[in-house]
């Protein structure tokens, strides 16, 4: 193997992640092997073992990178809209895009295989918990900043709650339209979803006390 | 094996499947062993192979049943209440309960493995996909009899999109308090969808154009 400088090390270390993301992307999990993800990276089996000594490993890492990945492009919709209005706007439309997307059927199938790993792996449950808590983290963020500019009512809104609702909705929206197919309404589910958040569906629903869940 | 008349078969049939249900959610699908249930359901190994053949037909068999003894439980709300508002407010009840069951994460886990198993194998697909659409099928009646006694508003809820975005949210909710722990806040996020369910989160949310998703 060739001396490389840390910084080609670590540039290096990034594209086999990024080949390997896309490898599990593809096929899952379980049905990738390590052959595959050294072709998509062109690197020999020597070669990977030197970054990466397993492919528990490498899903980690995968974890990791596209958890950061996702929290860049959200956070600019954070720093870039001029109020709050304007990020719920662009955060909706963002939803609905990546709802929208090709991918994403497979990319909630590896997502359902990683759940299903962290049951039984720590270190990748703990990766896993991470990334989440860094998109929750975001869209506690995207609250505040609504119940500041006045787009969400302080008296009933806690930020860290409707993340929590928020992120409950995502999963199961993808959950469902993954497996129940055609029994499953996404669009009419997120139209129902932006409705109820404008306050449209329901003029005198009594609102019960939950005790701690 | 002795002869058993059709109805004590069926009935030994049932208690393999409950026995098995409780082995997958003592200890997961994968972990659990045939000589397990075996045990759990007092049969010899040659006993179980006459009712099912393999562990892949077991959890066939339990997703049916589990979804059946759901929804038989979901029914018998529609049916006694004598208005929309009290269905209404037991299904709430309900589902706060459920979610406050100790054994909730244990049938998540095993959720979670069904899902995974799901995505290989297409019987297993089957039977979850029709043991969810009789809980969305309950959930769509519900919402039609809101919608019928004036408790949801007939112009902007969709019996079905309706009843998909709340099987997402119990479905979000489930994957988060199991795999996100104490960075998610179940009962915040119960608490805030009653809230928006009942029009008090917000004043102004523009509603987007949602395209088919």
């Amino acid at each position: 193997m060739p001396k490389l400088k840390p910084e080609e090390l670590e540039s290096r270390r990034q594209e086999i992640i990024v080949a390997a993301g896309t490898c599990f992307l593809r096929n899952g999990f379980h049905q990738t092997t390590t052959d595959e993800i050294c072709r998509e990276a062109s690197i020999t089996p020597g070669g990977l073992y030197h970054y990466f000594a397993s492919k528990e490993e490498l899903i980690a890492a995968v974890i990791d990178h596209s958890g950061s990945t996702v929290v860049q492009r959200l956070q600019s919709i954070l720093r870039e809209s001029d109020s709050a209005e304007t990020a719920l706007r662009q955060a909706q439309v963002l939803f609905v895009q990546t709802l929208q997307d090709e991918e994403m059927d497979k990319a909630t199938r590896l997502e359902i295989e990683i759940w299903a790993e962290a049951l039984k792996n720590e270190n990748i449950r703990t990766k896993h918990q991470r990334a989440w808590a860094m998109r929750q983290g975001w869209l506690e963020a995207l609250v505040r900043r609504g119940i500041e500019d006045g787009v969400y009512d302080p008296e009933t809104v806690d930020p860290k709650a409707m993340a929590s609702l928020l992120l409950a909705i995502y999963t199961g929206l993808r959950v469902g339209r993954l497996l129940w197919k055609e029994d499953f309404d996404t669009t009419g589910a997120v139209r129902s979803l932006f409705l109820m958040q404008a306050g449209r569906i329901a003029t005198d629903i009594p609102v019960p006390a939950v005790p701690k869940l």
